[in-house]
C-alpha cells in the first residue's frame, strides 16, 4: 500500500475500560485472570486486522480494589501465552525502567519476540507513585531522575539487542562452528546508572528490536518519546488538542533527526457503539449507573493525586495546585476537562469513568468512524489506541460494525502484509550498531541448518 | 493412588543434553529459539503423562558459543506459551534470586500460575558466576550472602503469594463488591535485603503457592531445599552416593519440621536409548565423536572453574584445589569422576558432555527401566530427572518406550490424576498464612462470577 493507512491497537483490560465493566451484564468478573478470556480477545483484534494488542501495567496494586476488578495478569507471560493462538496481530507489554534491571528487561522482550515470531512491542514506562516505590524498598525517585534512568535505560537494552548480529548465529554443524563469536559483541556499558557486561544470552530476535512505544506526556516524557518511541499513546480530549499534540510531537521528532512518519501518533478512544445512536446511549447511561463514586475518588487519588472527600461529590472540583510530583500532563488534563465543563465532582467522575482521561465517543458504527477519518485525516492521529468500555463484547462491536466500515471507506487493511509488528505499523527494521554496510538490513534470523 | 509413585520430570535443553547434540543429523540446531519445537517438546512429555517439564536458565552468556547452541528463550515466557498448548504437565522455571527482585518473581510465578490452571513451579536459584555479576553492575557476592538474600527472597515471595486470601476475590456485581479489603494483605515487610509493602498486584493463584523446586547441593544449597524445596533436582553418579544423597536430605527435612515425603528427591539421568543394547551404544558413540574437545574445557572452566589448556587433554586431571567460590559441590563431584575412575581430561570431558556431571544410561528401555527402578525402590529417589542427549529424539523415545515398561511395572500412572502441578507431584496446597480455619485448604480460587 503507498496510501497513508490507519493503525489501530486494541488495549486489552481486564472486562473492560469503563471503571464499572465489571458490574455490567455483559461481562464477567471472573475472567480477570482467565487466559482464555485474552486469548478470545487477542483473536477477535487478529479477526478484526489490528495491528497490535496491548497491556498497561503498574507495580503495585492501586485504587481501590473493593470496587474494581484489580489483581489481574503480567502482562509479559499473558503475552507469550497470547502469541501461542494467534499469527499476526502485535503483542505489547509495558514494563517500567524504574524498578528492573535493564538486562532482564532486553532478554524477556527478545525472548518474547522469538516466540512470536517477530510481534512483540514494549511500552516504556517509568514508575512514578509511593506504593510503587515501597514494593522495591526505595524512595520515590524524582521526575526528572526516573527519565535520566530510563534514557540510560533504553541505551543499554538496545546495546544488548545489538549484541547479536543477525548473522552471528551460522550453525555449520561439519565444522563445529555454532556462532562466529566475531559478530557476537561484549557491551561494556559504563554508565550512570548502569554497568552492564553483556552480551546478551538471547540471539537476535526476529525484529531486531521489538518496538518502542511509549505513552508519556510530560515535557520529558514528549522529549522521551521523540527520541526513542516508534509509536505514541496519548489521551487527547478534542480535535484542536490532538493536532496541537500531533504536531508537537512530529516536530520533535524532527529536532532528533528523525523522520516523522517513523513515529506513530495513536489516541486513545472509547468507542461506546450501538446499532443505533439510541442503544449506544442506553449502554452508555447502563455504565453510568453502576459507577460507584468511592471508586472514582480513589481513582482520581491514585491517578491524578488530587484526594477528595465523599462529601465534595456535588461540589465544583476545588482549587488544587496544577504541580504535582508524577502524573501532572494526567492532572492537568482532568483539571482542564472539570473547568471546561464546568462539571462537579460526581459529574467529573462520570467523564472519566470511561477512558481515565481518553476520549468516549458514543454512537453507531459510521459515526465512530467518521470521528476517527476526521482525527486521522486532519493532522490529529495516525492511528488509535482502541479501548472498549466492556470485553469482549466491545471490542467484537468495534471489529464487526467499525472495522468493516473503515475498510469501505479505504482506510483500513483488508488483509495484513507480513508477520512483524514493525510490518502491521509499516515501520523499518532497525540494523544493529555492528552490522556492516547492509547486513543489517536483511529480514529473518540467518540460522543455516 | 496409595502406593508410592514414580514422579518424572523432562528437563527440555535446547536440542538435547549431550554438549555435541546441536551437531547430530537428529537434531536441528536452527530450533534453538523456535517455539514450535519446545511445544512440540512439551506435548511429548504430557503424552507420556510427565510430571512436567522444566527450564534451566543463566543471567550471561556462558561457556563457548563458538561450539555450542547457546542463546536461547527466556523460561517464563516461553513456559508462557507452552502453557497454551497443554492442559496437564507441570511448568518448572528457573530464576534466579541474586539479580531480581521478590515483587517481580512473586507476580511473573502468580502469573504463570494463572495462566497454566496451577501448573507452575519455581527453581529457585542463586547467580555464582562473575559474568552474571558483569550483566548487573555488582560485585559478586559471596556464597553465604547469596543463601542469605534467597532465604529473604523466599520469605517475601511467599508473603507476597499469601497476600490475598483464596476467597478475597468475591465479585458481587449488585453490592458493588469486588474484593473483600479485609482479606487481602500488605506485608510491610522490613527485612535485611528487601523492604517490600505489598500487596502482591496478582491476586493468589491456583496453586496458592507455585511449587518450590531447588537443585544446589552445597551445605547451603541442602540446607535451603530441605528448608523451602518441595522437589529436589541433584547429580548423584552411583546408586551409593544416591542413596547417601536421598537419606541426608530427608533428614535435614525432618530436622526442618516437615515430612519428609513432601520433599521428592529427583536425581538427573540422561538415557541414550536404542532398541538393542548395540544400537544405544552406537548413538553414544556418535554423539562422543562429535564433541570438541575446545568447547568442553570452556565448560570445565564456566561450570567447575577448572581452567585447562588443550595441551592438558591427554594427560590426568592436575590437582586442583577443591575449594572455591561457587559450584562447589558440582567441582568435588567432577574431580571424584575423573579420580575414581582414571580418566584423562579427555576422557572425562566425554564422561561430563552427556550430562555435565549428571549420571548417563546407556542401554534398551528395559534397562533404563530397570536402574529407575532400583534407585526409587531403594532409597535413591522418588523420581528422576530425565536428560535426554537429543531432542526431541530423545524423549519421544523415552515417553514411547520407557514409560510404558514403567507402567507395566506398576511404577508409573496410567493417566493424570488431576490438572495441577502439585496434584502430579501429590503434594499439598499451602493454605494462605492469613487463612482462619481450614478456609486455606479449600481447592480453587474462590471468585463468584
Amino acid at each position: 500500500m503507498t496510501a497513508r493507512t490507519l493503525h489501530l491497537n486494541a488495549f486489552l483490560m481486564g472486562v473492560g475500560h469503563h471503571e464499572a465493566a465489571w458490574r455490567h451484564p455483559r461481562t464477567d468478573p471472573a475472567r480477570l485472570t482467565d487466559v482464555r478470556h485474552y486469548q478470545r480477545l487477542a483473536r477477535i483484534a487478529e479477526r478484526g486486522l489490528l495491528d497490535s494488542v496491548f497491556l498497561a501495567d503498574g507495580l503495585a496494586l492501586q485504587g481501590n480494589v473493593r470496587h474494581n476488578a484489580l489483581g489481574g495478569l503480567e502482562p509479559l507471560t499473558l503475552l507469550a501465552a497470547l502469541a501461542a493462538v494467534t499469527d499476526h496481530i502485535g503483542l505489547i507489554a509495558t514494563v517500567s525502567t524504574t524498578y528492573n534491571e535493564p538486562f532482564h528487561v532486553a532478554r524477556k522482550f527478545a525472548s518474547l519476540d522469538h516466540i512470536s515470531g517477530g510481534r512483540a512491542g514494549w511500552n516504556i514506562v517509568t514508575s512514578a507513585s509511593e506504593a510503587e516505590a515501597r514494593n522495591f524498598g526505595i524512595e520515590r525517585p524524582a521526575h526528572a531522575d526516573r527519565y535520566a534512568r530510563a534514557t540510560e535505560f533504553l541505551e543499554v537494552v538496545t546495546k544488548l539487542w545489538d549484541s547479536w548480529e543477525d548473522d552471528a548465529v551460522v550453525g555449520d554443524r561439519h565444522s563445529g562452528t555454532y556462532a562466529d563469536t566475531g559478530k557476537i559483541h561484549a557491551l561494556d556499558h559504563q554508565g550512570v546508572h548502569f554497568r552492564v557486561g553483556g552480551p546478551l544470552n538471547t540471539s537476535r530476535s526476529p525484529q531486531g528490536h521489538p518496538l518502542l512505544v511509549q505513552a508519556g506526556s510530560s515535557e520529558d516524557g514528549k522529549e522521551f518519546a521523540a527520541r526513542f518511541a516508534e509509536a505514541v499513546f496519548t489521551a487527547q480530549q478534542t480535535l484542536a488538542d490532538g493536532q496541537e499534540f500531533y504536531a508537537d510531537l512530529k516536530a520533535r521528532v524532527a529536532g532528533h533527526g528523525r523522520r516523522p512518519e517513523d513515529v506513530l501518533v495513536l489516541p486513545g478512544i472509547s468507542p461506546i457503539i450501538g446499532s443505533t445512536e439510541q442503544e449506544a446511549r442506553r449502554l452508555e447511561r447502563e455504565l453510568e449507573e453502576l459507577i460507584i463514586p468511592a471508586y472514582g475518588l480513589a481513582q482520581l487519588a491514585h491517578l491524578v493525586g488530587i484526594d477528595l472527600p465523599e462529601e465534595a461529590l456535588d461540589r465544583p472540583l476545588p482549587e488544587v495546585p496544577l504541580e504535582t510530583e508524577g502524573a501532572q500532563s494526567r492532572r492537568k488534563l482532568v483539571i482542564d476537562i472539570a473547568r471546561r465543563e464546568e462539571l462537579t465532582v460526581r459529574q467529573l467522575l462520570g467523564r472519566l469513568a470511561g477512558g481515565r482521561g481518553h476520549r468516549v465517543v458514543t454512537g453507531t458504527p459510521e459515526q465512530i468512524a467518521d470521528q476517527i477519518q476526521t482525527w486521522f485525516e486532519n493532522g490529529a492521529a495516525d492511528g488509535f489506541n482502541i479501548m472498549p468500555p466492556i470485553l469482549p463484547d466491545g471490542l467484537e462491536r468495534f471489529v464487526d460494525h467499525v472495522v468493516p466500515e473503515l475498510q469501505a471507506r479505504g482506510l483500513f487493511r483488508t488483509a495484513y502484509d507480513g508477520r512483524t509488528l514493525r510490518g502491521n505499523y509499516g515501520l523499518a527494521r532497525p540494523a544493529s550498531r555492528h552490522a556492516a554496510g547492509d547486513a543489517g538490513e536483511r529480514l529473518g534470523v540467518a540460522v543455516a541448518s
